[in-house]
């Protein structure tokens, strides 16, 4: 039913910058208005080159991944194996509905150190991309210890504000980056907080990210297709791979 | 694309007998396996003319949803309003998706008493079925007060042993219909814990009940269609409407 | 160690009016400082003969309970029975540990419907008063066929406002003094939330309670003792028994 | 009130091994019985010269603390600042009851990433010990890079059952030996889960560990004493500082 698809479409991760855009529970990204933003992010990918990725509600993630020829991240998962746990969702439903990944512990739905160890163990025996969300770079340490595919550092404060991470706190981003460099160097790393237009995403990158992570600014854009495509364009000038 | 479906195809609510089957996240009813699951209850449900809803994964509602006439509850809903609310499920996500309705707080998803009482008035007012879980005498009559469409009392430590609350605990459930009736008289009384032959079912509603909850017996039965068959059988017997 | 304590002191419930002084986390209510603060309520209570209740910190009970004749409630309790519960708090601790009771399911702290049932059956096995929190006429409504003691009805929007219930919201007051008496009149009936002066107390009874629950205008006062008094005086004024 | 005291009372820390008792809720480590079980830890301490510590319940930190020249530890600290936070306990509050620090992230009580950071960090800023319980060497090295004093690896399906981490899963110790050392190799660690007999503690320490973290084992001893004594003697007999 789902057509299988390579993940990254135009190319592997790492030779392209990432834009993950996160839509949370939006009422404009959820059902048939998260269909029409999943298709406005696959036209720019495919416009312009870059990795976009979109993290979707699980109650979209099949209708989405059917539909779009773009990686579909769940938002979350439980740490838990399919099994006796009514009301929750693991890692193999989430494959099953299309997905090629998960974000892990977003601020807004943190987990406990052991089942985030438990999460990224889990999709990566299952073959899907871990996502690990972090709020400092102490935690970033700590996270990179467990071996994501990638990391996305973001100050819980900037979240939502349109004040992004980049420009208010760039010491998090230099500094994220060189603690995780450390301790696990295959990790990617991205940054969140506040990523609002073109300029917020290249000055990320130039602190040494691979790319950015964004929810509210895409998904309340008046004009997504636009906004997406300056953020492409930016990120990709920025970019050295 | 989700085609408008008669909640109750067959016939009102309190006039048949109601059978809820609880997916949970059982391997075996994800994905493809759930629909199929989905359509042979389908087929229960044409032939005999009892009222039977699935719960099912977030990630399968819609699925499901777009290719079964029957009612897909979801397992569960936060008591979240759609906004920035990263790996959470609002009661407008699963009505977009295509479900009628919800579990709210089963055993294995316990909610707090405040957000029990937000979800079923979230659910309401999106014109969905709510249907309680509640696990003694005590917190059913807590839970009647808040007006659910449907209560299914469960004792926790029956819940998957095969050993029926019917049979094992039937003061639990005569009980709870007197003080839920007490209460509110307009909730739809349910049991659930072990319900694993037809004989469950049948003893269920003649200790006053309106139907069943059961999930494991269902799932991983090697007959689903004889099994459920032999239950709505029982129900329809035993019940007086 | 423990002097043993005739749980009200001066006259049995309901037949005085109840102020609960919550001391939360704040830092001035801590350690030494709660010792002082319960000092001035002790004192009070004494020279106005009103029912005062101090909800203390887990790690200040023993300490207050030792010192001072005054009922002292813990804050919260966990759902869980003596035994392999690293960091929980039992029932049996804080009645160790000289408490008369507990504040159950706090706005901020709340617990799950299942869980609020064990704990008022745990403290009322052990002698302890329970002392349930809810939001809305609706979960009071819900809260009271559990048969918590007391029960404080506090919208969480007003908590930490000085906007007080009984001036901003009558209505769920009111609401909620029908709902419990209905459900369950032996259970004894206060309210929260933005409780500052003493106007907002005697309004408070006016509105059909026993009493208030307060936090930040008692323990942040410039003169509490000044402020308490007053209270009870209009506690007294308003009460009819 | 309380007695300053030398939280190392024989000798620093890295000097002499570490036993580190939990009472967790057990019945008989609550109240008075926990105030002998301390009194028996502190005379084996004298006797033995070891370093050992008591984890208590937070209604018995003062009792313990103020009646016992040992340092005593809380089992839990919530990631919260004083504040509006009814039910919670902050690093402040069990700072200002006696306690000497606390353990965090205990299998029973297991904390976010985020919070285990936040409380780490509150923990250092009030000059209090904290030790970090994880599950796995992979949580174990991300644990290390939050910087804990000390972390404490516990396969919690080993937890209570009799049969010790250090005879079960030797290799789950030595490797996380190895990874934290790598990461940080200021962090004391010590392992736990199933320690009962006093070899269990020598191979711990020959595993390269610092010590151990016991619980019912001593709580549930027939001879706590001579437990202990004969814990604290392989302790010392395996230690090489």
């Amino acid at each position: 039913m789902i057509r299988l698809k390579t993940i990254f479409f135009v190319h592997p991760l790492k030779s392209k910058p990432i834009i993950i855009l996160n839509f949370k529970t939006y009422r404009e990204a959820t059902g048939e208005g998260a269909l029409t933003l999943a298709r406005v992010a696959e036209r720019v990918r495919d416009e312009q080159g870059v990795n976009i990725m979109v993290a979707v509600q699980h109650t979209d993630i099949y209708r989405i991944a059917s539909s779009v020829e773009l990686p579909v991240l769940a938002q979350h998962v439980d740490a838990r194996e399919p099994g006796s746990w009514t009301g929750h969702v693991s890692a193999e439903a989430v494959k099953a509905s299309g997905a090629a990944g998960s974000l892990v512990n977003h601020s807004e739905r943190r987990l406990t150190l052991a089942d985030i160890g438990s999460c990224i163990s889990a999709l990566r025996g299952l073959g899907l991309l871990s996502v690990l969300c972090t709020d400092t770079p102490e935690t970033s340490a700590g996270g990179a210890a467990l071996s994501p595919d990638m990391l996305a550092v973001e100050p819980p404060e900037l979240i939502g504000t349109g004040i992004s991470v980049s420009k208010a706190k760039p010491e998090v981003v230099t500094k994220t980056v060189e603690v995780v460099k450390k301790i696990n160097s295959g990790v990617i790393i991205l940054c969140g907080a506040g990523i609002s237009v073109a300029e917020d995403v290249s000055r990320a990158i130039e602190l040494g990210t691979d790319g950015v992570l964004l929810a509210s600014a895409y998904v309340k854009a008046k004009d997504p297709y636009g906004l997406l495509t300056s953020m492409a364009k930016a990120a990709l000038g920025a970019f050295k791979g």
